[in-house]
């Protein structure tokens, strides 16, 4: 969920979006995040609360993106030489991170927010570039992908006992993949 | 999530847990739901708040189970006569219910109940039922199913801007079955 695309690092959008970021981590510490406001925000990070609306839509997709952006410092998916292992990469990745407690916090947050559909776009984006490297390779489509590989791992920790096991992962995989 | 498994239809069983759904259906015509409380539905059912604590864990579980007792007064998944066809069927209903409001309202319920893993244990067991009429056939572990057909519905109507396709739902039908 980090909104990091089209920002050149350094930027002034870049500079304005981790002034956010950090004013939101600043008042997480402080206080309750149910007690966190818009303004607040835009106070802390000298901004006006029309850039927060503007850029995140509303508070629940910015702590949503707060919490990715705190968990995956690099964007990038991890290249791992095949399409099989950079799909099982990021997968693995993805099921430790939503499986922790920020991981459960952000998808409350975005489930209540009022752009939940931004979760996909962003999840479909990374999936997307590591499609890409294989220009060559059959392969399935990202909303495949996310349906068989991303849509399991959210379900099972938001309804099940316990999260996806990693074997069923993998075996997700392997069965999108050879579609 | 209609917990019937077990009740004698007329049994003092079902009778309880009918007065317990009417008292529920009662009190959200008359209140808000986030105001209704299991102490008022034990009163109005004439049982005690354990009984309602002791069969659906806690408030959420109950509504929830209110919720999909509404949609779904026969609780038997519907027998077409192959397997295919019995979990379209049933898929096609699932999908149907979970993207209505009280769907929605379900899903919430149950996420922030004591017990979110009551509703894949009762999925489950419809799957089971449907499996379990098709002996002779190689078929996938209803836990492939659950991860395959109702995982993306319910993700794709928690996170997406709109429902799964009923085509893509019959692909990840198709494909569950032919593993």
């Amino acid at each position: 969920m980090a909104i990091k695309e089209g920002l050149r690092p350094g930027g002034r959008s870049a500079r304005v979006q981790e002034s956010i970021h950090a004013a939101v981590r600043a008042l997480l510490e402080e206080q309750d995040r149910a007690s966190v406001t818009v303004p607040q925000i835009a106070v802390r990070a000298g901004v006006t609360p029309s850039t927060i609306y503007r850029r995140w839509g509303d508070l629940s997709v910015l702590l949503a993106d707060v919490a990715l952006a705190r968990m995956r410092p690099d964007g990038e998916p991890a290249n791992t030489g095949s399409l099989r292992g950079d799909v099982r990469a990021w997968a693995e990745q993805y099921l430790d991170e939503m499986s922790s407690e920020p991981g459960r916090n952000m998808m409350r947050d975005v489930q209540s927010s009022a752009t939940p559909g931004y979760c996909v776009t962003i999840i479909g984006g990374q999936l997307q570039t590591i499609l890409d490297r294989y220009p060559e390779q059959p392969k399935p489509s990202v909303d495949r992908l996310i349906n068989m590989v991303v849509a399991p791992t959210v379900f099972r920790i938001l309804f099940s006992v316990q999260a996806l096991e990693v074997e069923e992962l993998h075996r997700l995989i392997d069965i999108a993949l050879s579609q």
